[in-house]
């Protein structure tokens, strides 16, 4: 970091021999947070975090952050204080630096935007177009807990005082897999890997379009959280399809050749995070679920979960 | 470019032997401009032009920029579009590669942030903080257009189509210098750089402050569009106070070493601009304006324009 706040823009040394990763990411109150249960801290959190995990699917380590923050006149300076403590905190844990940003008010919705620049070798990043027939689908932790969060959230506001509650901490404050999608890139277990910030049905449709292949689900196989599943179970859905369709977990989806399988154990130990094989990638391109009892009915993969709709 | 929209994030390689210059600016709805007199295509415009502004400022080549967009539903798509061409026309211009991006809605008003990278020579960085005592001010262009075109345009927002008004003009449609930016940090002329985004008033007191200087202004000299100067004196508001203290001009305010004033001429012949010398930086920390028949007369420099007020 040669120069940072303070003047008309930062300014920063590329590192050698890595070309750089950049991805943006908005969060608009009413769209993408409700401030009735979301505690500032939370909603600044997840602004970082959703554009980590876009840099950890790449494959690239995080370096610097410049935050544009549009604030509502009467948002109270302990929420805005929250809010950047939210962003410092997960910015500290990665080692991003804040390198600038751009504050106004906004007439309307809170709103933050977030542009992450990362790095990475060149030829270890991270597609989503590099997946092949009888490549694996892997993914990582449990799906469908902020998908369950939000709806225990809305149902019971109170619901995001409760720390021991895995649904609503995970939809407060994901867990960006940047570490994982650091190893599985540099020791080259991935071929594709995608996060599932629109859900991991959105995410297995998006590698199969990108890499010209199909792919068949195991419903049986969805590693989705228990308490999400009971939750879901109670409400009368179907809890894998709920858990595959919800949004804003921040998993990734890998795609991995059968024959380095083993390499994903290294990275399992050092990542921090399990990773659980739910599919394959076919030569026949549709997107299948495979589901009931015994795997013995085979439906399309449902859509993903899109905030503009 | 190696990956641009349509993954996780974008890849470039960086440039051999630059650093990199990061900037963000954030257009909001009802806060920077007001979507009843300013066409869409002019908003696409002026997001990226104040962040091409801010490299210009720092002597940076701008090669890519990332937007983030919050649409209110009924914006109608004809719009949309307008406001994308207003983008990727100053894009094309600038040779900036519109590097990926962020749709949401947004429940309010409509938002954009642009965020764009550019690279410089280290050694050739124009910061705030280099000017010295004796140094001489100079400014790019014209002042106090923008601030009356608005004036002009909230008078009658049919002003808006008119191409001859050269105040709505630069108003809509700012021509950021990047091309003297570039010439005055690569020829060295230029101690410190700074744009006029929040008039040229908060410009000299910040190039003031961060240089541990004073300066003194001489209202005569300042380069007051005509017309500009015409509509602010019909109103009744003195020409020069209105121009210096008026927004949204995105001219450069140069501090340059009186021995190097000569390489300026090389810069103005090739950088498209007239630079005009308004001023110098004194040991003395306050920051003056000469005014008055004959500068006989000597007040604090007003304060700038901020859209937080």
């Amino acid at each position: 970091m040669l120069i940072g706040i303070g003047d008309d823009a930062a300014v920063v040394e590329p590192e050698k021999n890595r070309v750089e990763v950049l991805s943006v990411d908005a969060l608009v109150e009413g769209v993408h947070f409700d401030r009735t249960f979301t505690p500032p801290q939370a909603i600044g959190h997840r602004a970082l975090a959703a554009n980590l995990s876009d840099l950890a699917a790449m494959g690239a380590a995080p370096r610097l952050c410049l935050l544009s923050l549009a604030l509502p006149p009467a948002l109270p300076v302990g929420d805005f204080d929250a809010l950047i403590e939210g962003i410092a905190a997960l910015a500290r844990r990665h080692r991003v630096h804040v390198a600038g940003g751009n504050l106004t008010r906004s007439p309307g919705p809170l709103m933050i935007d977030v542009m992450v620049s990362g790095t990475a070798k060149r030829r270890q990043l991270l597609t989503r177009n590099g997946a092949r027939p009888g490549d694996e689908l892997y993914v990582t932790g449990r799906v469908g807990a902020a998908a369950a969060g939000l709806a225990m959230l809305k149902a019971d506001p109170s619901a995001a005082r409760s720390e021991t509650n895995t649904c609503t901490a995970q939809y407060l404050y994901p867990e960006p897999r940047v570490r994982m999608g650091l190893l599985v890139a540099r020791n080259r277990a991935a071929t594709a890997g995608m996060d599932l910030s629109d859900g991991l049905a959105d995410a297995v449709h998006q590698i199969a379009r990108a890499s010209g292949v199909g792919a068949v689900v195991e419903a049986e196989a969805v590693p989705v959280e228990p308490s999400a599943r009971e939750w879901f179970s109670g409400h009368g859905d179907d809890p894998v399809t709920a858990a595959i369709t919800g949004g804003d977990d921040y998993e990734l989806l890998l795609a991995v050749r059968p024959r380095l399988a083993r390499r994903l154990t290294a990275a399992e130990r050092h990542g921090g995070v399990v990773l659980t094989r739910i599919g394959v990638c076919t030569e026949a391109p549709s997107v299948l679920l495979k589901c009931g009892r015994g795997n013995e009915q085979v439906v399309p993969l449902p859509g993903g979960f899109h905030h503009f709709r």
